[in-house]
């Protein structure tokens, strides 16, 4: 009864579908699963984003966290656009000379629209790793430019290298999920922008590096716990089948690295500190999750409980690093999650990949091109994304004036406040609060308003 | 020897299952595949709640939030309920006349069990709609009753007339995933309950719209980002079925049409009131995926891009004159983001279906089909609604007082706060606070309590 | 061509897949799926734990958020390490005697990788209902070595007697995802750790229980819909393989005893106490999942529904008893959740199995088993866990000092605070706000920090 109506219903779009179209074969349903495994993982991916949001709102300050917000919400938009007007073909296209696909915009020519989907999902991952370096400073059309250059041109030119058949995929090069690929590229591009934009006003004061507390860190452990969840799908679904073999090792090397870098970047902190610091054990699992990106399909569990312990430490000391001795301002760590514990893990699969690993026999020669093809991300990233910003800089600021910087970029950008606890809250007591007063001032004197939920405060 | 543990267990379950039964077949695993997908996207609708759930507390004010929550927890458990009761079997059962289905209740002589789950998901996603745009002053009993007639009632009647075989569904009406069966019929309840309920103390004074902000954006950000995620399963599901083309292609049209209406909501807003407008934009995201939702498999990616263009701006538009104009007082946007836009999805099936669209030669007669479901959908919903809350305020307001809503319906409809953040962080600095006292003061007046962590403060 | 690219990125890998190595039959695609099934299922349960910490989060005080996160992440690290050396190989070993497994340890001699990942993560969780119960005040260390006796040791103990093949299975006694094996392991544990650790500070005075609210019920609100849409993942997956038929009823009866047991909690809070409780009716939902998490294969619809009604009123009532006459402080209600409702969902399974069930003519011999089999798991846990407690606190106490636990465990254990919502909120206004210049003060006394992030209070 039911087959019947939905077999109308199909029916009545106008659709015939494979299923129907013919009884399936065992090679119509593995493809079939495949595909919906592909799916699956696109969506975990997709959510990764409220993950990279949640972190970089929690670990920033209240007055910028609605346009960290925007950012991501603008990246993942731009992107996904972007990725099928240009960055899909360059990327997938037929090469041209190992350095950029040429074919297939607009997915012109191709069919596979679910392997488009995951790669596209992909892109904005590559750029949103740059939101969170440049938090509470960078203007808000800055970013937006840079985002357009890095999933339009910059990330789907590494992408044909390793994975669309270019240059660096022809030496030998293993970047199973994109340690280097997706990780190392946006942090490089992170990196060049914070040299662009400058330490956030009162980071750095008489050659001390000063602390600025995330505001709300249960928010951004939330982001970590879905960045996690979102990760099966960005390592599993990398391997683009369905496969009951490689999957489950993939999920648990991913498993077993963020758990070891949890664990070592706790006791690390704790030996150094005196103290489990949970800001950097936060930042410890995403490390060891990045490391694990590269390697997760060719390194033995094992493997990925040692990758995993070296990277939570990593991720202590060059967080402590950068911030300390290089007095790069990165609000929340991206650099060194992405990219110092990226390039951790892209070296990793030299060492411990199974067959051709130096620690399994095989020598240093694959350790060799992994770290060519390290060398190469990083000069290409540099090179583009600091041309680029070279010229944006000679025709405007990229940052926001002294003044918007300390009133918050809420504010100055988008005329809102992210929170309105204070006077909600003393409300709700029955005694008048010394706010209730000046709440009703402030609401009346708010003059026509385009928005029921939006405090327009400009007209004040 | 796990297989043996496996089967030892299935066994002693008293189980017999059909992939023991006998080897399985191509027909079988791909009976299984289509379950288990429909399965995963019942999951992400389902989530979807949560999505709502933050959506509507961070848009509104604190002293609300835990009624809002209560209202959208109860709203699935009603629905799920009354929908295998009765809702199921007015909506898939047999048709009497086109108009209701006949038989089917408690799932008698039925099969389809994964089907039933997908639908009852479906379900509670209607009736949410309403508690958004309700919030902050209609009394909880009011909102419950109101949750019953809805999911027992007149969802599933639509629901008939639109995917049970019913009359809406013999014309060739087209709505593949709900913009008019789900998101419409929601938002018409909303807009009737609006009306009969009227505005918020202080929202309009002296003929102006003043703004009440929403008291934790970043919290309503995460639920879009979840509501998005969830998404992927109420379209790509809707398919019920594994399609390795079908289904990649749903989901991108999504994520395109998404895409494209936060950007054409940001951008639109920055033309209109000088600023990218956060509210506006993550309501705009929402407003592209409810445009998107009828067409989802009907229309091409590129269509989908334009459909999203264009619910943004339409999006925004209707805020602002569901607000300005018509004093319609809805604090998160339901009835712009589900009625306005869900609207615009319908009708953009008939302009863009790659089949029978308007714009692909197919002339106005799908067009004219679509408005005439539209059209009987807002009737059927306005009347019976309306009818219903008329027959409710003959015996009782269906709004909580003055006073109630001015303290705030957590504290008069709970007896609790969502928050405590003010005493706990002072508490924690290590000087004594002002608040100090008061609090041990008032841990002290409570008598006994039945939950350590309410706070129940009706005896003070 | 992405095909190709596919095929030479995998084989570029060294990886030959089954799915390549021949041509894919029912039976490997079958493999395949189930596989999958398992894979998704595991995803869900391991996003559970995010729903655990903001549950603990949300519902417990400010100044101790940071150190329940901490816990969370670490009992999911420290499961996923420990179960792999240890745990699986205790759990599912050759059994020695009905009593433990005694090979498998490092995996070794076993292929079922993905079967080890699925009981990995439920490891985790029966671990982490302790952390909820023993918040704020038990000492990170104590709690540390705690988890590494329940991960290590206790609860893989249970498992192999129920679901290994030890001495409980052979009564044939039904827990099909685990209300016993996996909550009652857990909270009998939290409950033997509480009467060791005592009562937080001003818990109780005079002989009367005050309330110690939460401070984020929003969060915790969220942790609920998590947890929730996780369980979808814990009882459906615990089929171990992609039924048709099995999964989903079980995702149904899942769906259907959360919704009776919000809808039967709220309706007798308002009985009880004259209004709608929110955070009994969030643990009710919890109490419903709990509460059908043995029975799930094994009852009716119709039997889920009345399971889910009456484990609503057993949380309500097992609540206020534990914490008004037993003076019991478990400020998450975990006790409650996962022991009594444990023993409610695993004595249902007695009264309303379809097959041996009391109340469907099958005597009480089952449900006397279901008895035997929660009084051994009673015994079994209180007795190593209190050994373990006893001995543990002759040489150092499990509790944080009397003036740590006022300032608050984050502050103490951590040097951090979770929010920073006062200052910064404050600052965003243009006006100079009587905190600013203490905030100034309070960064430019800040030596040299490790962590941009993280305020390091402790050289103030």
């Amino acid at each position: 009864m039911i087959k019947k109506i939905t077999v109308l219903l199909l029916l009545s779009l106008g659709i015939s579908t494979s299923a129907m179209a013919a009884s399936p074969t065992a090679d119509t349903v593995q493809a079939s699963l495949d595909s919906m495994w592909v799916m699956i993982a696109a969506f975990l991916v997709f959510f990764m984003h409220a993950g990279f949001a949640m972190v970089e709102t929690g670990f920033t300050r209240a007055k910028n966290a609605l346009n960290i917000l925007m950012k991501n919400f603008l990246t993942v938009s731009i992107a996904s656009v972007l990725y099928f007007f240009i960055g899909f073909g360059l990327m997938f296209g037929s090469s041209a000379g190992g350095f950029a696909g040429m074919d297939g915009f607009f997915l012109s020519g191709r069919e596979d629209i679910g392997f488009f989907l995951f790669q596209s999902v992909f892109a904005a991952t590559c750029a949103t790793i740059i939101s969170g370096a440049v938090a509470e400073r960078m203007k808000l059309k800055s970013y937006i430019l840079l985002t357009i250059v890095m999933t339009g041109l910059i990330y789907p030119i590494v992408g044909h290298w390793v994975w669309g058949g270019g240059w660096i995929s022809e030496l030998g090069f293993v970047d199973f999920a994109g340690s280097t690929v997706v990780h190392l590229t946006g942090a490089v591009g992170a990196l060049i922008t914070v040299l662009f934009l400058g330490a956030r006003i009162g980071k750095y004061s008489k050659g001390k590096a000063n602390a600025i507390p995330g505001h709300n860190i249960p928010l951004g452990a939330l982001g970590v716990f879905i960045l996690w969840f979102g990760w099966f799908g960005f390592n599993g679904g990398s391997s683009l089948a369905a496969d009951p073999e490689l999957v489950p090792h993939v999920i648990t090397t991913t498993l077993f690295s963020a758990s070891a870098a949890i664990l070592s970047s706790a006791l690390y902190t704790l030996a150094r500190f005196k103290r489990v610091d949970p800001s950097l054990t936060l930042n410890g699992a995403l490390g060891g999750l990045v490391g694990i990106t590269a390697g997760c399909a060719n390194v033995s569990l094992t493997g990925s409980l040692i990758i995993g312990l070296i990277a939570g430490i990593i991720l202590v000391e060059s967080v402590t690093i950068l911030d300390s001795k290089f007095k790069i301002d990165d609000p929340v760590g991206a650099i060194a999650v992405h990219g110092i514990c990226g390039i951790w893990g892209t070296a990793a699969v030299g060492l411990f990949d199974i067959q051709n690993g130096l620690f399994y026999g095989g020598g240093a020669s694959l350790l060799g091109v992994q770290m060519i093809g390290v060398g190469a991300v990083i000069l290409w990233t540099s090179v583009t994304v600091g041309g680029f910003l070279f010229a944006v800089t000679r025709i405007s600021s990229i940052r926001v004036s002294r003044e918007e910087e300390l009133s918050g970029l809420d504010f100055t950008e988008h005329g809102s406040n992210a929170y309105e606890l204070k006077d909600t809250v003393l409300e709700s007591n029955s005694a008048p609060s010394p706010f209730g007063t000046e709440l009703v001032d402030r609401l009346n004197s708010i003059g026509s308003s385009s928005m029921n939920n939006v405090d327009h405060r400009n007209t004040v």
